[in-house]
């Protein structure tokens, strides 16, 4: 599969993580598969079937490079899904892998969510080796068709101009060219 | 069946009341069949397969006059699990039936588990028209089971008793003796 | 609720039983609540959703005065669904209450299934200890819902007829005449 | 994945082909992944689980060159499961794919199924493009490994060998000689 005119995924803006020691960065992710995962804790599709194929996803693909990520895209409530809720949320989850704490803009939608243009939660995001969208999805889809969509990304070579782009600093959805003004 | 020798259900301590006009006890609710459900917010079993139960008893029994009453039992996390994302919650799981927030008291474990000695989430207490407790689980029980104990329960006549009782003050688990202190 | 209007379940026709020492009659059961369940082994429906519902309610109300009661109504591929076949079926599927063979008429629609109306596979019918049907029902139902009816039938008090007949001596699928030796 | 060392898929032996014009050789279809999943219509786990995993797999692979095929791998109830029953049964369970019965042996267990030891029903068995077993299963594994693994299998390159065969006519279930008419 060509990826040539696959959008970049756009980079992640954080306020606070958990299950991480440090933050982390899809631009430093490059050349591994990521899985980005778009929840809010109060709901109910995501708690019910997205988590739990999240922790499926863990499971499945713990002994290849696929990075599963978290992302608490809280856009309505926001009173009641504060992040001391959110850790005690993660704790009785089981939840493992890295979830970041969207970053709250000035408006009801924060930030990340606005960049990527989820219609809502949950939402999801295959991220190939190269940076590039490789699938978008509102609801959750059916495990079958996710584990095939991880595996063939997880196929695909590592690109040779992974290391070099991350170096020339591709982020906010776009790589610079050497030189050019980013 | 007789119940002779099964224990009055204990009254309610609730600090808040959500989705009832006015606050609700069960020595009101004489002679109506009560099913009490106590869940925590961010209680997986509770959120997948308790409530989701309770739903389908509010539908199928719509009709009698079964009373369904939700009892937020906080007994962790207590400052991830206030009131307001309580209420955030049940609106976003469409939860109609009157729910209270039980009592804090100096422990983790709030009044009215304490009352019931719930052993944790989910919990439920079917209680029959004269008061007393007809069954008692921790965790989820089967649906027919469910079902086929309710209408046993609302099969029941309504005792006679059940109107003097509630005039000489059944409260708190117990009964006075007409002209004794309550 | 009033049962004089509601229709007599007609009388079962069966060429064949399965898991019973003698032949059964609906006349012989008068007194206690009965469970028809009607399937066909090739029927995925039945196999996949009404068995297992069956097997529930055998465990469920084992204890009970409920007669559970399988009707192989094949009404297609009479070729394809024989009492060999059968056998074979109910040996693999653990089915442990009786099973009859509908009896086969001219058409292709099998005697009982004809008098009872079925409209097809997965069908039941809920009958009262009075011999009268309380529920008709094609395709399979919800378990909470099943389980509520069945309770509430067998809340309903033996009728004075249903004592006489068992005076009369109607056991084992069969009932004597007055003054007959039972 | 080195595939050096993994065993050839033994040929099929098939005594009546269902879904397929002609039939079916593994050698005919070497240069695809194939999947043979082999069960019995009186199996509860076939029925239940098995057959919908294949039919989701028929749609979700629908687009690829992958080939699904059953095995009526009857080793019990011989007169239960004749080509009678299981025409009707592929006809009410709509089943789509080509359908071998196993050749009958003279012992309970077919000839294929002894190829490849098949333990019980349901089994499956994921063939490479090169004829190799990637894959060997008994009981009904997750949709995600399922549909990861057939994935990871399409996205190895069609082998040399497989070209050649094609090349000397391999079509409808049988190989030609070169210059042979094909």
């Amino acid at each position: 599969m060509s990826t040539l005119h696959l959008p970049l995924a756009p980079e992640l803006a954080v306020s606070e993580w958990f299950n991480t020691p440090a933050p982390i960065t899809l631009e430093g992710l490059r050349g591994k598969v990521v899985y980005l995962h778009s929840f809010q804790l109060l709901c109910p599709g995501c708690v019910a079937e997205s988590l739990p194929q999240v922790r499926k996803i863990e499971r499945l693909f713990g002994s290849t490079d696929l990075q599963v990520i978290g992302l608490h895209t809280v856009f309505e409530h926001h009173e009641a899904m504060t992040p001391v809720t959110l850790k005690a949320f993660i704790h009785e989850y089981r939840l493992t892998s890295p979830i970041g704490v969207d970053q709250a803009s000035d408006g009801d939608v924060p930030v990340t969510m606005a960049r990527y243009g989820f219609r809502g939660t949950p939402s999801s995001v295959l991220i190939g080796r190269d940076g590039s969208i490789l699938h978008h999805a509102f609801g959750v889809e059916d495990d079958m068709a996710v584990g095939a969509r991880i595996a063939m990304a997880l196929a695909q070579p590592v690109p040779a101009a992974a290391g070099e782009a991350a170096d020339r600093g591709c982020a906010d959805g776009r790589c610079a060219l050497p030189g050019a003004d980013a």
